[in-house]
């Protein structure tokens, strides 16, 4: 278990209000999975009809919950969404999925609806038996605890290493109704395993086909989640969920390509970006949020994959750590990043601060600037490889000895 | 500059004695390029005829000396090395390549050669000025004092970071006769930037010409510096020469095939990847060296870059650095390496104690065997991917407080 609990310097002062929202309600509760005194179990009940979309972790050893959940979500329509923290439940073969079929099928006995409609969430240790008894024997509790105003409880008991709760609000016209979008996520160390998963739920009283959603998420998760990175590690669980219960009445959207798309659109991305920079700001050990901008790539995706191996080095995560203006490390990041750059174009500046341009050194620096930049808590990096329009921004922290403190002692 | 300079606990108890080597000699002294108090310029003089292999970083913000090196290796002749430590020469435009320009046509005067027959290797802080008139103005006195057992000396001039020298020997029969391999190496935190550069230069007396030393070297360093990784950083400056001076006066081999290479080749691997477990043994902080055989891939490929994702995550490396037996980052590192797997017959185990078998947990484990493997200072990892007959062994060390130590402070 993680030995440092105090809150993350880079938390935001408080946990957002967020508003109940038509469709759905949240309950938790102790099941006693794993930690003892705390709320471990939530359960997010949605009302008949609401459509789902859903990102989930790529991994070849994803976990049972997700393996059920890539299979069900072409069903479209979700009833609930049942999380426990505290277990993983991967890598235990048939019994594994037996754990995650019971739980959906009494979940979709107690709400009469089909088993596909009910998504299942896990984090926590790996290859450990789940005591899914435990959640079983909890839901008849649950399911009257079910409350419209139960999100922040919800925020609070899906956490695992998190210091802080998570939660994100926006709101958007759309088809003549102003909807709401309210998210929660758990993680820090994205994206990393054992209890560092990042899960993060967003719901949406909108009325939106699956068919709409599923682009709309998979776009937003590649500008947040997706292009975000705390240790380059990638969860067995990570799991994306927006459910949309349809219940704001707003008149039908024709397709993705549809303009009044825009302004919800914009929310969402909103949401997903706000919750993602929460699980970077509780990145293990974090001291310093490090934005990463890369422009002049051969087109976006390069852009993207040129910043992520400069926000997974370790040397310019601990440099950041350090204070230190060693841009050397940048530049050997971007060489190993294995895109086409233009050596006499490349440049780099902190804060805005140009420390090298056009394939060097700037001459007679005046560090100044950049030491005072590199002390604060927010630190903006600036990279321009020059060959091409493609552009991207990430996200990570700094590499610190709380990082170490938490990761080398942490199962037992 | 490192702070930490006490020796790795990894390291071995001595340098190796290094017998002369035919044709060949070695020469340090103090150029003040950056340290003080300590030579930080090595010239390695080869007789004429050397022929000469190398393997260079593949970083695309390669430093100056690797991008002359890269331009004069077809022409397969070596007639001397000239290595500093301090600045790696990095990034720095035109003014790079004249600096290492005036190295090389200074020694081929003085040595009687083309400048083509002259390598450069510079290591340490990236994108400052090499103050290259240092080094010119030494060479004059760096000739006269070359002597046939200067490489140990040599080994030591050429550190950075490193905490201690790093050498190795072999000796092979080929074409009737005893031929000496030995070779000096630095860099900790393979393959790290700044002063961690990794640099590796192995002389040998054998008769052999370029067409059959470079895919020799290839193949070895494929099987060595090419399996380990400290961070999962690349230098731009990596380097590893070999120069052979046919002093030995064996018989012509007929080429790559010939079975009369076997033995050589064998020699060369074994100094190739003593070199590169010296490396890993000093990466910053390192407490615990750490071995990853990977059996069941597709090939060996696949197999390979399974091991090497497993040794750079950082949630694997600390928990090690933890003595923990947290063998569900494995499952998770081998999930996100993009290899084919078979899931219900993947396995690990530590110290040769399966941990997991057939896509689960070995039920009622007896952790004591695993607690006392993972409290050793050599910790060996097995993976089985249950797909193929690929296979792989790479190595890595621990991440602990000392490398943060290291890096976060380093360049000031």
């Amino acid at each position: 278990m993680a030995k440092i609990t105090e809150t993350s310097p880079l938390a935001p002062p408080s946990f957002p209000a967020l508003p109940a929202v038509a469709g759905f309600r949240f309950a938790t509760l102790e099941a006693g999975i794993r930690y003892k005194g705390r709320r471990d179990l939530t359960l997010i009940e949605a009302a008949p009809g609401t459509s789902v979309a859903a990102v989930f972790t790529k991994s070849a050893t994803a976990g049972h919950p997700v393996l059920w959940g890539r299979r069900i979500l072409p069903h479209g329509k979700a009833r609930a969404v049942i999380i426990n923290a505290g277990n993983a439940n991967v890598f235990r073969g048939a019994e594994g999925d037996a754990a995650v079929k019971a739980e959906a099928e009494m979940l979709a006995a107690a709400l009469d609806c089909a088993p596909e409609e009910i998504y299942v969430a896990s984090t926590g240790v790996i290859g450990e038996r789940l005591p899914v008894e435990k959640i079983i024997d909890a839901i008849p509790a649950l399911i009257p605890a079910l409350a419209v105003d139960g999100i922040a409880a919800a925020a609070s008991a899906i956490m695992t290493t998190d210091t802080f709760p998570k939660g994100a609000l926006a709101t958007a016209e759309l088809g003549g109704k102003t909807v709401t979008i309210a998210g929660i996520a758990k993680g820090s160390g994205m994206i990393a395993p054992d209890m560092a998963t990042m899960l993060a739920f967003v719901v949406t009283d909108a009325d939106l086909p699956p068919a709409i959603l599923q682009p709309l998420l998979l776009e937003g998760s590649d500008k947040s989640f997706n292009a975000t990175t705390v240790d380059g590690d990638t969860s067995t669980s990570d799991t994306l969920l927006l459910l949309a219960s349809g219940k704001a009445g707003n008149t039908p959207v024709t397709g993705i390509e549809d303009p009044a798309l825009a302004a919800f659109k914009a929310a969402l991305d909103h949401v997903l970006l706000d919750l993602a920079l929460q699980v970077v700001r509780d990145g293990e050990g974090a001291q310093k949020l490090i934005q990463i901008s890369v422009s002049g790539a051969l087109d976006d995706r390069a852009a993207r994959r040129l910043g992520l191996v400069v926000a997974n080095s370790p040397l310019v995560k601990t440099a950041i750590a350090g204070g230190d203006a060693n841009w050397g490390r940048i530049i050997m990041a971007v060489g190993r990043a294995g895109e086409t750059i233009e050596l006499a174009r490349l440049g780099v500046a902190f804060g805005g601060t140009p420390v090298a341009r056009n394939g060097g050194a700037v001459p007679d620096l005046d560090e100044a600037p950049v030491a005072a930049h590199l002390a604060g808590q927010k630190i903006d990096i600036d990279i321009e490889v020059g060959t091409g329009p493609g552009k991207a921004t990430v996200w990570t922290c700094d590499l610190t000895h709380g990082y170490i403190d938490i990761n080398a002692d942490y199962r037992s």
